[in-house]
């Protein structure tokens, strides 16, 4: 028998070095994690180099190049995929980017990047909306707020380019920046343009927008200016069922990683409780996930929380939530018909508190498969595994092999 | 010491995915093979992506990549190789193609794409060198009977291209299709258009021809048409002894492997009763290849019915007919001054019936190769060995390493 359907299962950052609070094992190794060990007894494991060796990958590069679409070719900049992610729909040609609501000081120095880490920003998001106008530079924009104090900005004009600086100072104490053109060229001009006066008049709309009084007057620091980068021009991605010929879903609650599904056509599905970290509703992603696999072919189950974790430099928080989502993973082992593969997109050392390129552990479980004689899913392990190391450009033609859906080249 | 010849093996379509006719094992796994464990045990092991992870093969593209003719540069379709194969001297320019002998009903319908499997179509093939004629269109045709109902076509005139479809229907009781140009070109248009006047000229000629008539009376399928495919321009290829520096022959059944062998300038040595299916004269290969290494310093030796078992999905004749092969290696181990490689071009998992990208084992064997613990020849036990995973490509520059042919890059 051969599997016909796919669940594609990114523990996102999960795979980390040695880490002194765990007596030097990594997270993964010392978790108690019953049922990854299940699957990596039952399967293939190997390690897997998302990108290449020695080249750190972002969560979108990795996402990309593992889904196959080559970041070289497919990757301009985080910006659009966070705004598609935030629900503005990209065309190609609009320049995406990533926002965060802050908070300036009457000097006009930013004291707070992440204005007090303020929740719900939509009403601000649509005061600018109404009141900010671009129609002079030819430049219409969408903003959309996202979680807390995110949010996403899109620019759509003829003659616009995407190669523009930020005004994000990345400090506090600082004004912020000016947008300036990267290279010289009229269309990056005419972007970090549009970019001055769209703050210009951003924070005169919030400076007097009641959420702010009303916040001032409670103590709480007012989001009274964006910040603005990750400017990309959002490109043309070949759908995914027409570039594997399996229809797809997205769980994720990374706005970037839907952003991803949603620019390759997957159907992104939301799940209530999903929040990106160690708090979410694992048992609400899994349900969806096999809700999903009713009717798709391919899923992509993205979890975050391990990610955030090595970015604290948590190591005992990752391997408590690393066991955490082992417990979950139990209805997804097995199911019939069903190849399931589980990797990483990166790993995020919590020495390093930030991505690096040390490969991933990837399993793949499923009828057909060559096992291995690999016991455990963890870093270590799956380097002795018969996948032996796989270049993550090679993950979709390999599932698509294994599910008897490759295209024969040559006869 | 260093060897200084090469024995390559290529055991076409030999590696396979567990069997469940062999309790889970692949036909490599389950046969007895003392002489392939004896190499494997003295070499060093390892496995192979033939094109690369995930991307399946066809024997072909295989091929030509082990030999060290990258496909994306040297393939242009089976076609010139087949006619290569089955005797037409090819020149650059020329186009190719596989045809077989078929039978149409009244209706001019196909009834049969393979003519019952007829087995000798000599007089057929001389009879339409005759009598056909396009010189009307400035094209002159070779055609050549091959074993059974197949044959092979070469047509050779200024202008032709070949980028056009095949008339094969791929299914019976429905008309040929016309020949037809697959892009807006001239070039592909004049070939789309020698196709049909050969294929109407020849039905012509076949319709009345003695040999077809006597099938009718007896009951069986006339040959009175041709179905034409694989069309591709012969392209140039740097003679191996030029590219490697090693004089080589090669010893295969299948036509498209001796094709491939004369594309590159190997030496074509037949053997009587080598038929590339599982009642081949394995004896007399292994005596051929023995005779060439007196004077050649570079042997490929294919033996291809593992693959057939595989597309017919027969594991354990599949298993019955590696033991076989086991069985006539023994002369070929152990040969003073010569590497041996043994290896396939593809697996061809009997749950497939195909070509599947899984990667397949490796084993070299001479003077001076490092070796590993590796005791056994499969595809689970080779991917613990020491040569990790290969690309195809690195194939002919290792061997030429190991000999100590190949020169320094640098200084």
């Amino acid at each position: 028998m051969t599997a016909e359907k796919v669940l594609l299962v990114i523990l996102d950052g999960i795979s980390d070095r040695p880490c002194p609070e765990l007596k030097g094992l990594t997270p993964l190794q010392a978790a108690r994690k019953p049922n990854l060990d299940r699957v990596a007894r039952d399967g293939i494991c190997g390690i897997m180099d998302p990108i290449a060796p020695g080249i750190r990958p972002g969560s979108d590069t990795s996402h990309l190049n593992l889904l196959g679409y080559p970041p070289e070719k497919y990757y301009t900049g985080r910006g659009p995929l966070e705004a598609l992610g935030t629900g503005i729909r990209m065309e190609p040609g609009m320049i995406g980017f990533r926002c965060n609501y802050a908070t300036l000081d009457d000097q006009g120095r930013v004291i707070d990047r992440r204005a007090g880490r303020i929740h719900q920003t939509d009403d601000l998001s649509r005061a600018i909306s109404e009141k900010v106008d671009l129609s002079e530079m030819g430049v219409t924009f969408d903003l959309r707020s996202g979680a807390g104090h995110r949010a996403a900005l899109a620019f759509q004009g003829d003659g616009l380019g995407a190669c523009v600086s930020s005004n994000d100072p990345k400090k506090e104490g600082v004004a912020p920046l000016r947008f300036r053109e990267l290279r010289d060229s009229a269309a990056d001009r005419k972007t970090a343009e549009a970019l001055n006066i769209f703050v210009e008049q951003t924070n005169a709309v919030l400076g007097r927008h009641p959420l702010n009084l009303s916040r001032r007057s409670e103590g709480l620091a007012p989001a009274n200016t964006l910040l603005i980068r990750g400017a990309g021009e959002m490109g043309f991605f070949e759908p995914f069922p027409e570039r594997w010929g399996l229809s797809g879903s997205v769980i994720a609650a990374a706005t970037l990683i839907q952003g991803i599904g949603k620019a390759i056509g997957l159907q992104y599905v939301p799940v209530a409780g999903a929040t990106g970290s160690i708090d979410t509703n694992l048992g609400g992603k899994v349900e969806a996930v096999r809700n999903e696999l009713e009717s798709r072919e391919f899923v992509l189950l993205n979890i975050k929380g391990a990610d955030e974790a090595g970015h604290d430099g948590q190591a005992k928080e990752k391997k408590e939530f690393i066991e955490k989502i082992d417990a979950s993973l139990g209805p997804l082992i097995g199911i019939e018909n069903c190849l399931l593969v589980i990797c990483a997109d990166h790993s995020t050392p919590c020495s390093i508190r930030d991505h690096s390129a040390d490969p991933v552990p990837i399993v793949i479980r499923g009828d057909g498969v060559r096992t291995d004689s690999v016991r455990t899913f963890d870093e270590y392990s799956c380097a002795g595994g018969g996948l032996l190391r796989l270049p993550g450009s090679a993950l979709m033609p390999v599932i698509c092999d294994l599910i008897d859906r490759a295209k024969k080249y040559g006869a």
